[in-house]
């Protein structure tokens, strides 16, 4: 990736003979950028343009030039493509389109292009793609004209399009260091570019701009070991039903569903952000703040109403208000009518107006609550003005001496008011102090340094193996694989072989053999119609509960036939699978193989509701025992486990660890496409699956 | 409120005798301000200060003022109040701060305050107010200075602060035209201040920063008014538990529980914003896009990326896509490579360039998407540059003529990029057209105006009266109203006579009894703890379910009576309560007085999952068929409630009625304090109230 970014010489293959106005010439940009390495334009027709030799073929350049930039019609490019190849060229970035964001036929290009990469080792960034932007270098091979900026953050950004890297100026709150448009991703990937941007000493925050990836374990281990290091923040688009669909036709990439992605990024330790105004807040934050090491701010506003949007912003944001320094209430409060209060957050206007000591009193607050170990960042309001009658109001001073008293680099987030963009550069000047647009901007600024703190420092799972009985579980695999599905005591009896709890059954089909049954369990018992044409039992009609005699189950027996005859009289029922009728509280426990990332668990609310209330919390495979208890406790139901109004709780180290031998199930069992246990009955008295399917196809 | 805005004359009570710099000298802001109506400060020391007459009291000056500013210390308040009346002055705006919102004295000067307002009729606007704001009359109380702005919007701001008024250039996007800061709302209030600029010709769009509210009728009243006239926002702070707390203090404001105030606003037709960043674009979009009549919206795009932008915003904010217009797909794409596709979100880029008629085709886009009957607004999205070499890229003409040849106003939002202040005039002078900062932004107010569209036009409800059985109700309401509680079949019954239907059963102590009632009774049946001491029956172990016969009625009152002695031996058992058992899904209605708005009606799902999901609809009281129709398809249950899986729907009318009618029982009881119906069940076969308690006190 270094000499994508760092090239000594480029070969523009396709530049335009044209120059100026409309030709939208890329040999032209990079010289009006100030790219100090040597370009090569090449086109058959030969000749000069900007003063810069012609070559009619990449063959004829008097060197092996680092990187060539192709943007010559879609069907020309594999021939481009080839003469690289053959000139010994390592690298190349394909502008054009009509590839996988077009059709089919542009997809098989695409695809040929892809595979001659990997057979050559040549690797290829785009089609469809605007390149690369790199500011410490003045390289931009964009084929649009960009002002090169004056100054510009050490922040480098990932896209799977270009007009971020265009629009970085108003998209990215400045400019940002360095861009790379990774298009349709043929070879070159957001992983790649995650792998060169962490190690990258003039990077200090990543972000990107993702529609969808293909290389979802590349990925993981990149952001996973990058996101320890620095920020890294994601806009990933194409989350509705809608965009999903668009961002399919525009890159090519495979969307997947959303949530998902939550658990990609929650594992990688990744920072999601919803919108592009988030996105933006999260560079300025990240980029100027840096991290917050815990949750508590302490506020000094100007504005009670502002102290109030403050509370509501912290609360929505997970943070919270950290207690007053010691002294420092007295300190303000000295000399004031006994009706002025003061806590955090501090209101300094009647303070600083009734004792006429406003400055002083901002400075002291301000001082303080950085000095004090109970505050972890610093939220600011206040007055920028240039009325002459109030220029004392302005507190340059005060916030360049509290941060120099301090001795240290908490964030301080500030909404300054009657603000000009002058004086936001001169009070960010000062060290870790952020200007935002709106008090509720600034406190999310907060949030997302804490965040990044967390995720840098967040739990490494560390993911059990367990005993499996082999025996027991290889004809149920086998029969798995041959027919593609498990379904009721099947499945059950391959979970048991891995130590996952199951409810005692059996099936069969005549009535004296489910009598039989019966006479070895416990009553009550449970009544299910069996089989693989009868997935969604309830449907049917195909279940009774509460059977508490042989004659029940006579009854039961015969109501069932008749609700599934009621529905299709020639359908064959099979078998019966007779349970006893365990009592608990209904938990989903899910696995699904994810064509990007692998497998995926799920745990939530089982039942009627679970489709209603879509409490379910995901994570990528392997889970440990740190991170099932962290997803049953990010659910919803988490109280009602807990056990409420004098219910005890359910058998929690049992239910943890039935996840955490599920996951070694995933990992075991890697072609199982798809795994329910709906519902795992959890109790105080244990846990067991009572109904579960497995997929293999 | 006229006069307060307009007044010919104002006296300035307690105008310090210093100014310049520092001094907060409020005459002298008036007149930097430009007022052109007379002004009188008072002060007792009397003199003269930028050449106007000081006067030592109110009663010396020489005509009866339209109105009084004081900002005297807290102290002095009600003394010079007392000046103004007896001047016979009619509005005094009091800017002094130390009432409600500090102390319980400072509470007591402020209700001393308002008992003479109401005795004398003489309105005051504060205390703890910076006063008002008219742009078009040069009127500005504040005590800080603030710019005279250059052009101001036709949007009027209501506030429980000054600092929204002060800092409304950044925080409204543009300055605004009048702001009334109501301050403590001691006498005028935000409901007052709706009535006078609902009908001001100078207000097109009204914002208002909400704390909290004291007359909750007289605001329903007002905003469900006005907003049928203009757009009326709100932003509603002192939200979160922390926020709420911090209001209280700040304002004296009762901020009551949030979901109250999302009822009271959507019966209003008022849109709620969520931050000070939405509220600014809220009257962005409301002042220079107006309404936008459905949610359908054409997308033209210079970027495929900022296409699923939209697409995952759209659907986040309730917008869709419209159909392309007939002929538009074949005209973009004459003479382009089949490989180039169109639909909507159009993506210009690869049409303009490859056709070189990038112009052409985004003004033929835009004129036919205004056009398109099936087309409700446009957003799109373009270059605005200033590089020499893309000048034919910038689209000022093509909008202006787009908009020229449709005839039209629907609204255009856009984000341009590569966007400077400059560009924004130039493409905001195009009627009907708004720059937003990004993509995101720019859907929300196309959402707002469509938003605003709706509650403009909104439903009115229709409670319908309904008979009732006064004879069996009076002994249960006088009961109630005797012990502040009715319980068990009491309230029950009380309900029946209302005509919610309900289980039946009966209260009984001795077993004896209990199994006189089983005998008239179908099976199985319920047996519940009764009396007031056992308001949660569940946590005394006080329910036992599924008695099948008068044996096992035995045996369950055993079982309670052995629960609640493990609990406590000595609490006295009064009764028990015996119902059929009905089969039904479980529905929660409730019903509680908001100290400010009255009844409060809550409807959503039932049994022990009602804390965990708060899958819950409110509706101010009354409540129409419409309304409670509306309510319950709004919950997440909804789909449930219709029937699922070949499971009947059910009693949808039944339900709906009962709604009604409890809406009716809310009217007619107005002194009820609280009312639980929990669980009303309910199936195809009907519904019934199985538990409820209705609370005075």
């Amino acid at each position: 990736m270094h000499k994508f970014m760092d090239p000594a010489s480029v070969a523009l293959i396709g530049t335009p003979r044209r120059t100026g106005a409309g030709a939208f010439n890329n040999a032209e940009m990079m010289l009006r950028y100030g790219f100090k390495g040597r370009i090569y334009p090449v086109n058959p027709a030969g000749g000069e343009i900007l003063g810069l030799k012609v070559y009619c073929a990449v063959s004829e350049i008097p060197e092996t030039v680092d990187l060539a930039v192709i943007s010559v019609g879609r069907d020309r490019v594999p021939a481009a493509f080839e003469d690289c190849i053959r000139a010994g060229l390592k690298r190349v970035i394909i502008i054009s389109q009509g590839f996988a964001d077009a059709d089919e036929r542009g997809r098989g290009l695409q695809d040929q292009i892809a595979s001659r990469a990997r057979e050559t080792g040549v690797r290829v960034m785009g089609p469809n793609t605007l390149g690369v932007v790199n500011n410490y270098r003045h390289l931009n091979t964009a084929f649009v004209e960009i002002p090169f900026p004056e100054r510009f953050l050490p922040v480098s950004l990932i896209a799977q399009t270009g007009f971020i890297q265009v629009a970085s100026r108003n998209l990215a709150w400045r400019d940002i260091g360095k861009a790379i448009d990774v298009g349709n991703s043929c070879d070159v990937d957001i992983a790649d570019a995650l792998d060169y941007l962490g190690d990258d000493p003039e990077t200090q925050v990543i972000v990107i701009h993702m529609e969808g990836l293909k290389r979802g374990p590349e990925f993981l281990e990149a952001a996973g070991r990058v996101s320890r290091k620095k920020p890294v923040v994601v806009l990933k688009t194409g989350h509705s039903t809608v965009g999903a669909k668009a961002a399919l036709s525009h890159s090519g990439s495979l969307v997947g569903e959303d949530h998902v992605y939550d658990a990609v990024f929650k594992r990688a330790g990744v920072l999601r952000v919803r919108t592009s105004a988030e996105m933006r807040d999260a560079i300025h934050a990240l980029s100027v703040l840096g991290e917050m090491k815990g949750p508590r701010i302490g506020v000094v506003t100007v504005t009670g109403a502002g102290g109030i949007m403050c509370a509501d912003a912290c609360e929505e944001l997970g943070l919270t208000f950290g207690e007053m320094p010691a002294g420092l209430r007295e300190e303000l409060l000295k000399g004031l009518p006994d009706w002025v209060h003061v806590s955090n957050p501090i209101d300094i206007w009647p303070i600083g107006m009734l004792g006429n000591r406003y400055e002083e009193a901002y400075r002291l607050s301000l001082t303080e609550l950085l000095k004090s170990p109970g505050i972890d960042g610093v939220m600011a309001i206040f007055f920028v003005t240039s009325a002459p009658l109030h220029a004392e109001l302005n507190l340059d001073k005060a916030f360049a001496e509290a941060r120099r008293e301090s001795r240290n680099l908490k964030p301080i987030a500030t909404w300054p008011y009657m603000e000009s963009t002058a004086a936001i550069d001169r009070f960010e000047a000062i060290p870790g102090l952020a200007c935002f647009d709106t008090i509720e901007q600034a406190v999310q600024g907060l949030s997302f340094c804490h965040q990044t703190h967390r995720m840098k420092n967040r739990h490494r799972p560390q993911p059990r193996s367990f005993a499996v009985d082999e025996d027991f579980a290889r004809p149920f695999i086998t029969k798995g694989k041959r027919e593609g599905l498990l379904a009721g005591q099947d499945a059950l009896g391959l979970l048991a072989s891995y130590g996952i709890p199951a409810a005692s059954g059996i099936e069969a089909k005549s009535l004296a053999a489910l009598r039989a049954a019966a006479k070895g369990m416990k009553p009550p018992f449970v009544l299910k119609l069996a089989g693989r044409g009868f997935l969604h039992k309830s449907e049917w009609g195909g279940i009774v509960t509460g059977i508490g005699n042989l004659s029940e189950l006579k009854a039961a027996r015969e109501k069932i036939v008749a609700n599934v005859r009621a529905k299709d009289p020639n359908i064959a029922i099979d078998a019966f699978q007779i349970q006893e009728h365990l009592a608990g509280k209904e938990i989903l426990l899910g696995l699904k193989r994810d064509p990007v990332f692998g497998h995926v668990m799920a745990c939530g609310q089982g039942g009627i509701y679970t489709e209603v209330f879509r409490d379910v919390s995901r994570e990528i495979v392997p889970v440990d025992g740190t991170t099932a208890r962290a997803m049953l406790e990010s659910l919803r139901i988490w109280p009602l486990l807990l056990g409420t109004r004098g219910e005890p709780g359910v058998d929690m180290d049992a239910l943890v660890e039935i996840i955490e031998r599920l996951s070694f199930f995933a990992s075991q069992n890697p072609d199982v496409t798809e795994l329910d246990i709906n519902p795992l009955l959890v109790s105080a008295a244990g846990c067991w699956a009572v109904d579960a399917r497995i997929i293999w196809r």
